[in-house]
């Protein structure tokens, strides 16, 4: 795998404006944010997708998003917010290495969502519950 | 806080679909997705906001949000999926109990999103980690 600019973020290399580190968790400021106080939370290693993360990292990171959360909304103000962690090109990854946002909600800025659900149908469901539930 | 309807689910007074549950967390799938896969994580644990979770119910969903995503994926065929988790009516949450979204995503389903980014000022920069260490 290609290493990505969070490895060197990480290592120190290429400067960021940290929030929060732990042993597994780096925290900082997203450099282009949808808005005010949008923070990005990544483990320590380098792991392209959430499915690949080692549940000990993903538990570290679970752990502290409330936290990290509480304090940009105060400090922001924000009474909403969205986290978001995107996984492949096609569902709007951009660096390949885990990362999920931490995106305040403002009238005028944060994340924009288009929801578009169907109905889920009974023979839908027991298909996909038989199948999930195998390979978990 | 009026109870929500995960709340009954939980207790089992209302079925779901359910995909995989622990002492801390219930996963099941969406009753209206987005795509076919589409489930919901939630903590067992009547919390309405994600920043007022407790660590120990936070760290239990990261821990099996990785797992829960692999199966879904490899029993859906999707390649790229978003985990999407929403505080507050602005930032699009409906249901106001904890709830993380697991959303593969194909080419005509799944999360639409809208990215509108800014270029961080370092004078914004440096005054948001100011206000949020403080409050970390």
């Amino acid at each position: 795998m290609v290493e990505s600019v969070f490895s060197k973020i990480i290592r120190g290399e290429i400067p960021c404006y940290k929030v929060y580190e732990d042993e597994k968790v780096l925290a900082f400021l997203d450099i282009n944010p949808l808005s005010r106080g949008h923070t990005l939370v990544i483990p320590k290693i380098e792991v392209a997708y959430l499915h690949q993360l080692p549940d000990d990292y993903a538990a570290a990171i679970g752990r502290v998003l409330p936290r990290i959360a509480r304090a940009i909304m105060e400090a922001t103000g924000a009474e909403a917010y969205n986290i978001l962690q995107n996984n492949g090109s096609l569902a709007h990854q951009a660096v390949f290495h885990v990362h999920f946002h931490i995106i305040p909600k403002f009238k005028d800025s944060g994340l924009i969502i288009g929801w578009n659900p169907h109905r889920l149908l009974e023979e839908e469901a027991e298909d996909l519950l038989e199948k999930i539930k195998e390979r978990l």
